[in-house]
């Protein structure tokens, strides 16, 4: 990592090591919820620290209570100047709350509200640790070795070495099932997504940004554990879903979704993330790593149905063409 | 209120009152969970005591390490008897927490798992007040008494008294309004809902449970905040949504979706909950029950829908009818 990124993180973990941390909120909107998503997963299921995730808008007009000195809130923006997100670092601030923005733009108005800035590196050709995935998991990985002092946080923040050639590994495997998803898929006009547990903020990242976004194919993200609470009654023969197997605990919710859906639908997608190649990676920490990984593989669905459509993934009618 | 509902109330209360409650969690499926995430709002929005709702099987594959003798577990289910659930509330209790299961049977399998019991009557023809929004409500106001010692709880649960002849005024209010978009929309195969604040978790229910379990309508809930983070690109002229403008801090957001979705859809169906009748209501409490009456008004736009697809709403073709 660079020695800019690693300074970053000690600065951020050193503020959090001197406040008395009662809760965090993870504060983003879209794309980088989701990301952030991961961060609340672990908090909570790792560690008794009461850990929050709201869209921006959402949580600066619910104002929660519990927002005040002793909170931390980490704000994603991948340009920094998401409006929503801007305004709720300075809403965090004025709660008198500890604020960590990550972003790839440090000049960005959304670093320059909050008091201590991750930067992070994009499609610059440098080594997956300085990325996203790199930077966010090893404050991820910092902050739950900082409230449970568990010794495999260590191992796994060392083990994030593998990332850049597991993400390249695990392209390669995915690339041709990916590719033909996006040729059977080519017509669709409809395709559900399906996930639990940590994996679940794949599938809604995967239906709001790249199937709605990107792609204009209507889409919801059901929690596999939903699915036979209403959503089910949906699944016929014609009816298109992608369903991601996990890699953790509530992979048991996924195969009962998926014995389901194969039993009524001819075409379902599935991406077992239990099948990646987790080279280098201790065996208690392959849901960190399935996390991490997932979404460069489900990419790779995406780059498939824009392939196979003629839609490339970068056209938009709406965003950065107008005020809404 | 029945005198049986009282004292189960008062019983759940006093064991509130005399356990540390360092943490609340709605655990349920479903359309009963969508019902219990207006605790975990208002819980959030009005206290600082962390609320956490879960599907019940995320909850106990999750498990999340907050949870313990010091947790309250609110569990629902309608019949008592949906197995993730009944899990759930064995898990709970295995954990040391308090658990209160809300169901119409007594008997259930969950009611005899848990350790208090709400019942609620079912379209048997009783007061408001003893049905499933009058019993939830109550203890809802009580939780939010006990904890903030703010008088106006008291005042809301009073309030409560007009839950039935509000309840009747406002389908009256909506009815032909919900009829037409039945009319207008009878050949859609998908509906999208949007919604944000507490109003949010109507919207989830009514695509849940509303239009894909019981109408075969193929639908997505977006927040009316995660709009513009994606979703907004599938929004053309011919694409309908059925918008939730909510009585509550985060009605701007739904506004803003509103304009937008106005501008470039031809099928936009809004049920403003600000144009609802609170006769009877204080100011400062409209939001509680605006929340609370807007389930029952947007049951008559699915109703609509039911009536000119001839679908009725108590067509399956899954659920009751195999195991899955």
């Amino acid at each position: 990592m660079k020695k800019e990124h690693v300074e970053q993180i000690q600065k951020a973990i050193k503020a959090i090591e001197e406040r008395q941390i009662d809760n965090i909120f993870f504060v983003a909107c879209g794309g980088s919820m989701a990301s952030l998503s991961t961060g609340e997963y672990f908090i909570s299921k790792d560690t008794a620290v009461p850990a929050f995730v709201y869209t921006s808008n959402e949580f600066i007009h619910r104002s929660p209570s519990a927002l005040g000195e002793n909170s931390l809130v980490i704000l994603r923006s991948h340009s920094g100047e998401t409006p929503e997100t801007v305004e709720a670092s300075s809403f965090a601030r004025k709660k008198g709350a500890l604020t960590i923005a990550i972003s790839m733009e440090v000049e960005s108005p959304l670093c320059q509200n909050a008091e201590y800035i991750l930067h992070y590196n994009y499609k610059d050709g440098s080594d997956a640790i300085d990325g996203e995935l790199g930077i966010f998991y090893t404050l991820l990985f910092r902050i739950l070795k900082l409230i449970t002092d568990n010794e495999k946080y260590k191992r796994a923040e060392k083990q994030l070495e593998n990332l850049g050639s597991l993400i390249e590994k695990n392209q390669e495997k995915f690339k041709k099932a990916a590719d033909q998803f996006g040729r059977k898929n080519k017509r669709e006009k409809l395709i559900y997504t399906m996930a639990s547990g940590v994996y679940y903020h794949q599938a809604y990242s995967f239906t709001s940004c790249l199937l709605m976004e990107m792609l204009w194919i209507n889409s919801n993200a059901i929690h596999a554990g939903e699915f036979f609470h209403g959503p089910f009654e949906v699944t016929d023969y014609d009816v298109p879903f992608l369903l991601v197997v996990g890699e953790g605990p509530s992979t048991p919710l996924d195969l009962r979704a998926l014995d389901f859906a194969e039993k009524f639908s001819d075409k379902v997608e599935v991406v077992d993330i239990r099948e990646l190649d987790y080279d280098g990676i201790d065996p208690d920490l392959k849901e960190y790593f399935g996390s991490a990984l997932s979404g460069s593989v489900l990419r790779l669905y995406a780059d498939g149905l824009a392939e196979h459509t003629g839609h490339p993934l970068s056209v938009r009618r709406y965003m950065w063409k107008m005020d809404y």
